[in-house]
């Protein structure tokens, strides 16, 4: 991995809302696809599979909702 | 993802009742394939392919359960 | 989905007994399997595909431990 | 699913120890394949299949140690 | 499975390190692979598979760390 | 395993910072992997398949997503 790669845009979990914690989730899923796999061209190449393969679609969803449950319980769901 | 993409509609994650709850799970869920797969017609195609797959449903139903583990916990599970 | 459609039966996720909860979890898988897909015949069709693949049958047991993950917490597991 | 299975035994995710709370997660486990398929027949043929079969035991790690993790918590991992 | 088959060793999750924590996990994995299959040369047979696998190394690595999650937890994350 | 492998680098899970415990979450499920496969050589070969397997980077961050949950927890969120 690249020591300069940052994996947490903002080094910060806490967001003002629920929506920026879910670009939040999103992101963080990316980052870490691309610390495995850091060439761009690869990535592209593995995006155009991915997207329009249904179960992957799926398997992305459930690694999203797993991020996303931890950035909601560090913003204590954003309830008050 | 295109930036004007809601990903949580009303950017909230508490609902009145447990079913609004387990409807914005499933929303959310569907929400992220969008974001990763913008083309309505792809969507659309891919959708034909997963529901009519067993084992695709099945991981749609683990994707769901696991936002929905966050939407209720955010509730404090409506128990009061 | 249809508009119509129960995701939660009685809309709460409180039982009376860990047994029932764990029915509810069951139930609740099942019922998002059905929103996905609402034709009963290919839902049919797909069950006799499910019930005699190992492979599936694990994939479920995964999501009902999930769902009952959620269920059990929303009752305080049951304790006092 | 038959009436009168019973889906968790003694109706109760309490345990004397870790080690019944570790078997009790197993046979949680196993008792959602046996209301998902209740021949015996089929599931004595489904075991020949997933016991030889290492993707599949790993997979059963993964739902046991998801139920264990409602049970440690239900038991309050018990600590005192 | 075999009843006197230990499936925690020491029957407890508590332990004085993290490291001592995370080689519970790897071993409280083993252990239901262990149960569900018990004949020592079948499983030596699937360690071959497994072990130059990618995909179910990182299956395996899935378990573990869903394994330690209740693990850590039990411990209170061994902070103090 | 090794007995000499370090599964934990510092023995603790407790970090200074997110983007920190998100390189800890990255290299807790690499050594998870090291421990059940301890040949580099074959570890290198699998590496190539993995990389450029859309499926596996994306079960690669499920595990680092569910091994970032608990450090996340440990470290109470990096919140105050």
């Amino acid at each position: 991995m690249q020591d300069s790669l940052k994996l947490i845009p903002g080094n910060s979990l806490i967001t003002a809302t629920p929506e920026e914690g879910r670009l939040l989730a999103v992101t963080m899923a990316r980052l870490i696809i691309k610390a495995t796999q850091p060439d761009a061209g690869i990535r592209g190449r593995l995006r155009s599979v991915y997207s329009e393969d249904a179960a992957m679609l799926i398997a992305i969803g459930q690694t999203v909702a797993t991020e996303f449950a931890t950035i909601s319980a560090a913003n204590n769901y954003w309830k008050s």
